[in-house]
């Protein structure tokens, strides 16, 4: 269509009135163009963060960010494909152990994944720790991939929702992130323009997440539901816990240990029980498996060495060392000084300020400052309690990983900061809040 | 101060919360450097426009633009000095009157003035219809005129409240420009930054003007005044009918022709009407004399020539044909096609489409599409019924001045085309509603 006067979708949004699908469109596509200006998206972001979008406009905006670039309709792969996508927390890498287990049901992980975020760590990040891991895969090698060993797990190669990547970094600059319809039509803007058989979403909650309360998490979770719903895809989202680190490990060499430990079968907890369970989602929602199946299935993939195996082979295929299956600590790169965390008060943990401990993991240097600084992939912490745990004062509740003795000591100090230590029993948070999304036969 | 993230204040805004008046202005002056980045400034004025500003913002705002250029202290002029500005509205050329004939009253009038708005003419482009008048006097020409003839009108030749110029611009291209505070910082800072005795505003309100609504004009003139005073400047804002063409020439040659005549006494009506009582109001708060001396002062010196006389020394003095003030027809340009606008119905006229008709003339080359357009000074309408009057069919009730035919045709039928005809009697509207500001001793 030919694109009207910008200001009208603004004043529009502006005025409260529904915008018209087709002219939302053609500014958003207008935008990706160069054709509106980004102080003229600035303003339409501003009016829509204070007015929000309706069902429809939301749409619309996906649909164009979409239709803004290429799309990957995968073809080439004969598995049932999954994609699985985090809000972002802290101590996340269900993806990193989602993937390989997965692929080792025989389902299909075809993740395009991004960078470290605000105080959160990001899978790209944390898979180039290991030396030699390309993340750069062209499309046809990245689906090939897919089809032959069951996952991949790439940067943006190729120029998927080019408007939702210029729309994010304009919402980041003027204050305008943080609002329910458009972080969910940047999410489900990029699953929707890969074809898989169904989207995984975890929508996080709590300290450590972006949606620092149910309400915002379950109005997010419904928005994506929502989405894929009227786009005619089958998802899945959780609404799960954030109120702590999931797993132990917040860095980046330091997430891909872990996430070994687990896809040996050697560790328990929290993240574990998130891996197994969207794997298992994803079997009893693509196979004939009913849940109770598909989780058992889950869980005896990584206890017998399937997982791992998967993992070692999609390390393999896209140019990482294999030995990080067998020995991870020899092969990834370890910081120069280790310190142990050492509670300095006893009590039972009520409460952690997991933001504050992922930015203390990035203060370490885990995390980027700006796009286009540097990461140290080997710093960072491990904080073994949970909430419900007691400790006692002179116990060793983690480690932390730094490139100075000043850099750890400053981070020691920020971890203990983090802790709400009470007297008396507290109960640990669930892991999963609820469920929304539907299944499409 | 330093520059903090300018997204806090974006944020504070979108918010709802106070904005510091420091770190605003920190905002506004880094935008006028170019450290804040002109889609981070849209942001904040959609937010703006959707959440307001407060009194103590909106003088922020205000102050931060007057302190981003040059002001003018106006020292060397020994006349009680008044500036004069209108909102905007159609067949508005109270100022070519106001000016000259203040200056016939022993005032000053130092004016900067702009360029057509939207549907509405402006003061610069009519004057400039004088074959050799020149607007672009530097500040020490302009000076001394004002001191030695009284009077000046010229455009932006300093660098006077660029920000304001900036912010327009960005207003204008992201439909936040119908704001009341960011209006009333815009008109302020503007006058503020030139130092006069007195500052006269005329608040438009009705068909033909910006503010539609009383409401609006109201609140407009009531944030102006309070600016003027908190900075401890004496202001008069009236507030006055814009629900009908103020004269009858809408354009700017025929402006200039309309101006002559009142300036010569020849013609009352509502023009006459506003330039005296402007005029009277500035003379009575700045001398000795009482109201009503000061409007009969005013309408004397209309018809004993002395305004008339004024008006030709400072079109000499500013390199016009000093004969326009004797024969403006022959000296100004002059349309080639001239066709009589006559009426198709009988009738009271009860409403008036005053925004049409300022549009209509646009179309005939009166006013710019886009910055960069010509404008003809020679095309425009002469309308000379009002609201009240009985018309007949077939009646003479103005002209069109076109190049073509076609386009005298057109807008013959978007002018019979504003009126609303009832039967029986219509109240004429008041000149004036109310007056706000406060004179300070």
């Amino acid at each position: 269509m030919t694109q009207r006067d910008p200001r009208d979708v603004i004043a529009a949004k502006r005025d409260g009135r529904a915008v018209d699908p087709d002219e939302l469109r053609a500014f958003v596509l207008g935008y990706a163009r160069g054709e509106v200006a980004d102080y003229q998206a600035a303003a339409f972001v501003m009016a829509a963060y204070l007015n929000g979008l309706d069902h429809a406009e939301t749409l619309a905006l996906t649909r164009a960010m979409v239709d803004s670039g290429e799309t990957l309709p995968l073809e080439g792969v004969s598995r049932p494909k999954i994609d699985k996508h985090s809000t972002g927390g802290v101590a996340d890498g269900v993806t990193l152990v989602v993937a390989p287990l997965a692929a080792s049901l025989g389902l299909a992980v075809a993740k395009l994944t991004g960078r470290g975020l605000g105080h959160t760590g990001g899978t790209l990040d944390k898979l180039e720790s290991i030396p030699g891991f390309r993340t750069d895969l062209e499309p046809g090698a990245f689906e090939r991939q897919v089809e032959e060993i069951g996952c991949a797990v790439i940067g943006q190669t190729v120029d998927l929702v080019p408007a939702d990547g210029a729309l994010y970094a304009l919402r980041d600059a003027t204050a305008t992130v943080a609002s329910i319809p458009l972080i969910a039509a940047s999410v489900m803007s990029k699953k929707l323009a890969v074809d898989t058989d169904l989207i995984l979403l975890d929508v996080k909650t709590g300290s450590g997440a972006f949606m620092k309360t149910r309400q915002e998490a379950d109005a997010l979770a419904k928005a994506c539901a929502s989405l894929a719903s009227d786009w005619g895809r089958s998802t899945r989202v959780a609404v799960t816990d954030m109120s702590q680190p999931l797993g132990d490990a917040i860095g980046n060499a330091l997430d891909v240990v872990e996430a070994v430990e687990v896809l040996r079968g050697q560790m328990r907890g929290r993240l574990r029980d998130a891996a197994v369970m969207f794997a298992g989602e994803g079997l009893s929602q693509l196979t004939d498996l009913g849940m109770g199946e598909g989780r058992a299935a889950a869980a005896a993939a990584l206890d017998n060495g399937r997982a791992l195996e998967a993992f070692r082979l999609m390390v393999r295929a896209q140019g990482g060392d294999p030995r990080v299956a067998d020995d991870p600590e020899a092969v990834l790169p370890r910081a120069a000084v280790r310190r142990p965390i050492v509670a300095e008060a006893a009590g039972t943990i009520a409460a952690i300020d997991a933001e504050a401990l992922g930015r203390a993991s990035g203060d370490l240097g885990a995390l980027r400052r700006k796009k286009s600084d540097p990461i140290d992939p080997a710093v960072g912490i491990v904080f073994h309690a949970k909430i419900g745990d007691a400790i006692e004062r002179g116990q060793e509740v983690g480690q932390i990983h730094a490139r100075t003795q000043d850099d750890a000591a400053s981070a020691h100090a920020k971890v203990l900061a983090t802790l709400t230590l009470v007297e008396g029993p507290v109960e640990s948070p669930p892991l999963v809040y609820d469920w929304h999304g539907q299944v499409l036969r």
